[in-house]
């Protein structure tokens, strides 16, 4: 089943340990488990009439500091990634992996030549002219920020279009790179709102860009997609000033706690360095398989990287949670087989 | 702004004039006014993870009385009308007008050639041999129901790929053609799960069709899609047993008094008979905006319908609503200017 290539697939984990759901420590998905204040009352929200996007975009334009006319919404960020590959029917694509599944995916459903660049390897390999580029900044699944200043010169001398993921971008102090659509016409800023905004179950990504990239993308796109619940959601996230600071530190100290406690651990021999909400981890004398099967007892599900390109199945990813759920993994690592 | 050329936008009448968006009498927009009773509990439903649409599928299916393999979801009917044209790529499409609009903005953008059908004048009229047709069933603007066993023996025979557009026909007795799917592979029906059960706001329709057909879509969407509120407010109205029998009751008595009200109105020459939540008039002496004008007072909005094929500015839709608000129309039409 395709659901499963990604983590976070709590309701089959817990159908095959006999647990309920509730009681999984989910360190597989990538939702951020600080919560966004959220002042709506979903029960008396009138669902009735057609939804309007104005209120709702213009929150997100302000929040990116671009204008609402450079912004299309889309019911998640796999949905924009599905429309954007599908607009821009390019014949070529670079990916710098490993990366987000879901971009190779796309590339092979619209028929892109498929380029693979190992950025752990370095920046520097030459893509070709006037292909699509795609860059995860952060990364998946390792969280690594970059620096792209550089290779984006490179890349944009070059005509090609670029594609920036910052989905993860928010839990971390750096910069978005939106404010660069006024001065290259070819760049899209991809942003799912439902990491950081700690909801998967709400449906919103949204792909930033020239003011005639986005018309173009609007003009096949039908009137309504966002959800009215989702739509009010995210609009009260985005209004609690204090959640993104709030949401940072947290992260920034648990992740901390989560790399210390992954540290101490004997079948774990690096720690990738994360400015994000997960950690990625090499393991040696065990691998993913058996690494979750240590776990499994503890109702703990962790993210095997196994079908990530350049990574195998010593490969896995721990998700940043809250610290009673850190303190369960530190347990089910220090017992001994 | 392309959303002023449905019904519905009653932000927008609000504004113009100066009253709350509560206080707008919307007989302009086609959702049930009879509301499933829905047994979830929105502040407390757990949007973090990921949603799984199994069990939302399987109730559709069993409403509808086909496999969950036959269905593929989509946010609301007009995304799946998009997602269809596009992945049917034909060239040739004929539109039994008038219609809803969406149908013609599709196939314009998918680069079909289309030919329209005006099915005032009967359905006798030949289709191209291996075209798309499209029906909706009940009709759009208004409400109109059609045996199409015939028709659809001579689209068959043809070569066809057919679209039925059953978005309306919960509101009626009488069946859908979804089973047909098993005997012919080039056949798409089409739900909107937003309208009879009272929530535009939520966002999700269905296309029911050969398992195959379903795969080809399927491989073509993104994973997530559908909000996992959505999701829990249509399991939960798919679970009231009653709704659909009480929702037809009401809207037939409404249907019924709204007629009455409006054949006492000398402004009002044809009312055409429906069997939808929405019943549409031709007026003499004054045309749609006149009309509009004569109802504005009362805070009431109706839906012009001279932007549909074969209509022009005498055709007025009005949709079935409670009681209060018919009375109130009868109450703005009984006023002399």
């Amino acid at each position: 089943m395709h659901n499963q290539q990604h983590g976070g697939n709590i309701t089959t984990f817990a159908k095959e340990i006999g647990c309920r759901v509730e009681e999984v420590i989910d360190l597989s998905s990538n939702i951020n488990f600080v919560k966004p204040k959220i002042e709506v009352d979903f029960n008396r929200l009138n669902i009735s009439p057609y939804p309007n996007y104005e209120r709702l975009t213009n929150a997100i334009a302000k929040l990116y500091k671009v204008k609402n006319v450079q912004i299309e919404l889309f019911n998640g960020a796999t949905s924009a990634i599905y429309a954007l590959f599908r607009a821009l029917a390019l014949e070529e694509v670079t990916l710098y992996a490993p990366l987000y599944l879901e971009y190779e995916r796309a590339a092979k459903i619209f028929g892109y030549r498929i380029e693979q660049i190992n950025r752990f390897n370095g920046l520097e390999k030459e893509v070709k002219a006037n292909s699509l580029v795609v860059f995860v900044n952060p990364s998946t699944p390792d969280g690594k920020f970059y620096n792209l200043k550089r290779v984006m010169n490179k890349w944009m001398q070059k005509g090609c279009t670029i594609i920036i993921d910052e989905s993860f971008l928010d839990f971390t102090p750096y910069s978005s790179l939106a404010p660069y659509i006024e001065n290259y016409s070819k760049l899209y800023i991809l942003k799912s709102m439902t990491k950081f905004y700690s909801a998967a179950g709400i449906r919103i990504g949204a792909i930033i860009s020239h003011r005639e990239n986005i018309e173009k993308l609007k003009a096949k796109e039908p009137i309504w997609k966002i959800s009215e619940f989702d739509s009010c959601y995210l609009q009260s996230a985005l209004k609690d000033n204090t959640f993104m600071q709030r949401s940072r530190e947290i992260n920034q100290k648990n992740r901390q706690q989560l790399t210390k406690i992954l540290q101490k651990s004997p079948t774990i021999c690096s720690i990738y360095p994360s400015s994000s909400n997960f950690v990625m981890i090499k393991l040696q004398g065990v691998d993913a398989y058996q690494f979750q099967e240590q776990l499994t007892p503890f109702k703990i599900m962790v993210r095997n990287c196994s079908n990530f390109k350049y990574l195998d199945s010593h490969y896995v990813r721990v998700a940043v949670k809250e610290e009673k759920s850190l303190k369960v993994l530190e347990k089910a690592l220090n017992k001994k087989e």
